[in-house]
């Protein structure tokens, strides 16, 4: 729910004076998104979506996500595409913010994901993947690998609190997954955070793919990993290999997988599931109690780490 | 901020099939509000808000809110009009709420009320009165003079936390207004909480009235009360008697208020301020820490109080 940065109405007509998408009629709130304050913004040209950046976002990275943006929208994915204002900028400042304008995508995240959804899911991603080969700007993943250690050794000493042997069980599965990480796959932009509140179908088609704000350069199978563990395990934790199969063979039919990264697959799922755990008790830490932020349950990362610690190879996920 | 209910895909297809408004386009959780779920609903058919009404609001009440809202908007106020179902009904349960589709409304709420939004707010709260007069039934106002000695009785015992002395300033308010209190002025069916955020302004002109969800057959003088109290005090809590006047006169340009009226004006606004004291204490006290809501301090409306304790008639609010 986000809406950190109220913007008064003249502060909102001095910023859409600079862009060419004529009067103001219409802007709310949107309650999605927890990093940015995100307004539903109406004008005579249209709908689009108004987002500030909150102080999560680094602003020195703001030209490399909005640049892969336009250049995956351009190459016909469906994100947002950046609006640029008479000076040609698609970023300016806004009640002390950094902010921009990018164009609204019809469709609906699934609250619950069925089967229908995985394997346009795969394509998708396979897509994004391909489109963002020739975007030359490169982005370190700030919650890659490299930072894992450093992420565990914030939160280990309240990991206890949380379950007693949390500590022990994330330290052996963390120099366990750095050990046996893979460097030498196929590397280029990911995602990074392809939940399914980021992926908007609309009449069983996937219609939009938001938030862009983790993207990184990064191993491609790594954002596969990161999309088996969101997309792919039921409510009771449970995996479902069906749905997995779908979106790894959709992925597969539009990229295919080399044999490396298909060997790599539990080790990637082990990672992405502890990068999760490792951020989201970090935040469960340092959320002051009133905040206005949902804090994620770690245990339920925990609970995907452990199903991927026990996964011998590919067939694991149905491949 | 507000989405308490979240709605499945599967549970919106056979909600919106009950309705003539096409296909789904976009569907997504509005930030503003704190009482119930508000989506912005886009189909085929246009532009539309779906509520969910959550705990606060009584479901007995909601063919009241609702049939006010229709009888409003058929007459030309810019309020939400409830949309009726294939049935005729414009409510219907979903996810286990009771639910209503409206239309949209287009403009912005001021987050900076200036000068030029007062008369207009004074004329459309005249119109609003003038056309609920032939809206027969009733409502008692659960929030009105009758309920103030037991919200204070709840939550008295803890004002004193929040400010030393303040049980005892609002118990000798409490006494004097109830004691003072009009009971023969002119009655009807009032908005209740016109605040900023249920005004919206488009190039100047005021464009919707929302939020029904507190309306109630009371004193039409006492929400005049309230959006003196909403409107018209400056951030640092002095009285802006240029506002007032801009907001009295064009109510009163449209319906003439009666001398009694105008001789209540002080004590209306005292029980007005009173009313958002107390149940702004209640809430303070009873709402858990980590609870999504926003907790809005009791404080801003003693300072209010206080204003207009002093005042000695009508003329204090230029008058």
């Amino acid at each position: 729910m986000a809406v950190y940065t109220e913007v008064s109405d003249e502060a909102l007509a001095g910023f859409l004076a600079e862009y060419d998408i004529g009067k103001l009629i219409a802007f709310r709130g949107i309650a999605e998104g927890v990093e940015n304050s995100n307004y539903a913004l109406r004008t005579e040209a249209g709908d689009f979506i108004l987002t500030l950046y909150e102080k999560r976002v680094v602003p020195a990275d703001l030209p490399w996500f909005l640049g892969l943006m336009e250049h995956l929208a351009e190459r016909g994915i469906p994100c947002p595409l950046p609006v640029h204002g008479r000076d040609g900028q698609a970023l300016r400042v806004l009640c002390g913010r950094q902010a921009a304008i990018t164009t609204f995508l019809p469709g609906v995240w699934p609250r619950r994901v069925r089967l229908a959804h995985c394997a346009p899911l795969g394509a998708a991603l396979a897509a994004l993947h391909l489109a963002g080969r020739d975007y030359a700007p490169e982005r370190v993943n700030a919650l890659g690998p490299a930072s894992w250690a450093s992420l565990f050794a914030h939160a280990a000493g309240d990991a206890d609190r949380i379950r007693p042997g949390l500590r022990a069980e994330l330290e052996a599965a963390l120099h366990g997954i750095l050990e046996a990480w893979p460097e030498d796959l196929p590397r280029g932009q990911i995602h990074a955070d392809l939940f399914p509140d980021n992926v908007f179908f609309l009449d069983g088609k996937l219609s939009g793919l938001i938030d862009f704000y983790f993207a990184a350069t990064e191993l491609l199978a790594y954002d596969l990993a990161i999309c088996l563990n969101a997309w792919c395990f039921e409510p009771d934790y449970s995996f479902n290999v069906t749905k997995a199969r779908a979106l790894l063979g959709a992925y597969d039919a539009a990229r295919p997988l080399l044999q490396a990264e298909r060997a790599a697959l539990p080790v990637l799922c082990q990672g992405a599931a502890l990068r999760f755990v490792l951020t989201r008790l970090f935040d469960w830490i340092n959320t002051p109690s009133g905040a206005l932020v949902t804090r994620k349950d770690p245990l339920d990362y925990v609970r995907r780490l452990r199903f991927n610690l026990a996964a011998k190879d590919a067939g694991a996920y149905g491949f």
